[in-house]
């Protein structure tokens, strides 16, 4: 039987998604409760790995199992072996056809950015952080530059294993509340650091180091030399995965009526 | 000369705010911060206490010094010295006759709740957690009892100095957005956990396992064995101190936007 979970973490205790023998990172803990808690060894895939410090709104998973357990056994029993940064909120039997990352039509992040001349403290690794005054304006005529189908090769880490660099990027939203910046991107995929590069030259644009028409050049020399440095995973969340309907996965996201 | 310091924190690494031998509270890192900018010893008064684990918006303090720096020097230098989940917001030079707690009208916090059947992750420590539903009205008509002046003995710690118990509840407004509460409180001061044993009848009378009119026989009882049990530190929040407009100090409070 196959299972699909939605996971919530806050990254910042963390070496990011992916398991490494220091097992510091987040999917160490998800398998060694799922182990805990089912007694066998359990392996997960997921929809999109997240960097050192980035948080999961809605990571999901899939594995597959022997064990037949209600749903909600899994996130209940699950969850009281998990730290208390990272919880399962939802299960669901999917289909052996169904796969966490193969299957995901898009995937979405949010960034949030404080603006102020004083740096945060409670917002710390929960949002990035300029004290110069961003002009949303010109953000958005340089993010517009970037919507459609376009070879990123800018905007991607060298370390990245992604076999084609062109990528679909189908909405970037940039609004304000009070004091904060939300940056809202949606793709078909993400290169490896595309979302933080990405932010690098908005930041650079919205502080008038750049003009908007700048990211055109820097799309145009397909080299990460012409953009901007990477931004802070600070305040980078991943909202999670989108699927078809038909998969009937749930698809409100824990945690983001919270996001300003 | 007499500064006052606006602080915001986050309260879950720290044993509440008030100076302890351990140095492990808010008053004591603010302390050190501001003797390694300015080279002398400091000693601060706050608006007011905070417990272990409850945050800060807008803490105030005022100290006494013979160094003259302008307004921002204090806020870069001190937070230079500070760790990354305490930041001095702002500061302004007041007369002598202002004290920080004496001088304060009222105080004001908030509680956020998540209303949710699964445990929280990124909101551990930022919000408490019901499974249970909640009932705003039946909250909201438990709340109208203890508006106005009154004898809160009964939400009063034993360990509690205030030289009365009788206090003003100006507000208390409870809203919800998506899953979360919020709670906000306005009294003329607070009782030593006055808050958190007022935030634990007014759940249980959310719960169902009390009617609203319960909130009349805990108050008329004086007595802390007729109340609910303390609420949680987590997801409590000081919004600050309120000041008559004279003292011209900043009523904006940090971080408020992103409160749900």
């Amino acid at each position: 039987m196959r299972m699909a979970l939605g996971v919530a973490y806050d990254g910042r205790a963390y070496q990011g998604w992916q398991s490494q023998p220091s097992g510091q990172t987040v999917q160490d803990k998800l398998e060694a409760a799922l182990a805990a808690f089912s007694t066998v060894a359990i392996h997960t895939l997921c929809a999109g790995r997240t960097d050192a410090g980035v948080h999961g709104l809605m990571q999901v998973v899939h594995f597959d199992t022997e064990i037949a357990r209600d749903a909600f056994s899994w996130v209940r029993g699950t969850n009281r072996y998990l730290p208390p940064d990272i919880a399962v909120q939802w299960a669901h039997d999917v289909p052996d056809s169904f796969h966490a990352r193969a299957s995901a039509t898009a995937r979405r992040y949010a960034y949030i950015v404080l603006e102020s001349p004083v740096r945060p403290a409670l917002e710390t690794g929960r949002a990035g952080w300029t004290f110069r005054p961003l002009n949303g304006d010109a953000m958005r005529a340089a993010a517009a530059h970037l919507l459609g189908e376009h070879d990123f090769s800018s905007f991607r880490a060298s370390a990245c294993q992604a076999l084609t660099p062109i990528k679909t990027v189908r909405r970037i939203d940039i609004t304000q509340r009070g004091a904060y910046w939300r940056f809202e991107f949606e793709a078909s995929a993400f290169l490896h650091h595309m979302v933080r590069n990405i932010m690098g030259c908005l930041i650079a644009v919205g502080q008038g180091l750049q003009p908007p028409e700048w990211l055109i050049e820097v799309l145009a020399a397909r080299s990460r030399d012409a953009a901007a440095p990477t931004f802070a995973p600070d305040g980078l969340y991943f909202l999670g995965p989108v699927y078809d309907p038909a998969w009937r996965l749930p698809t409100a996201v824990a945690g983001y009526d919270w996001l300003p």
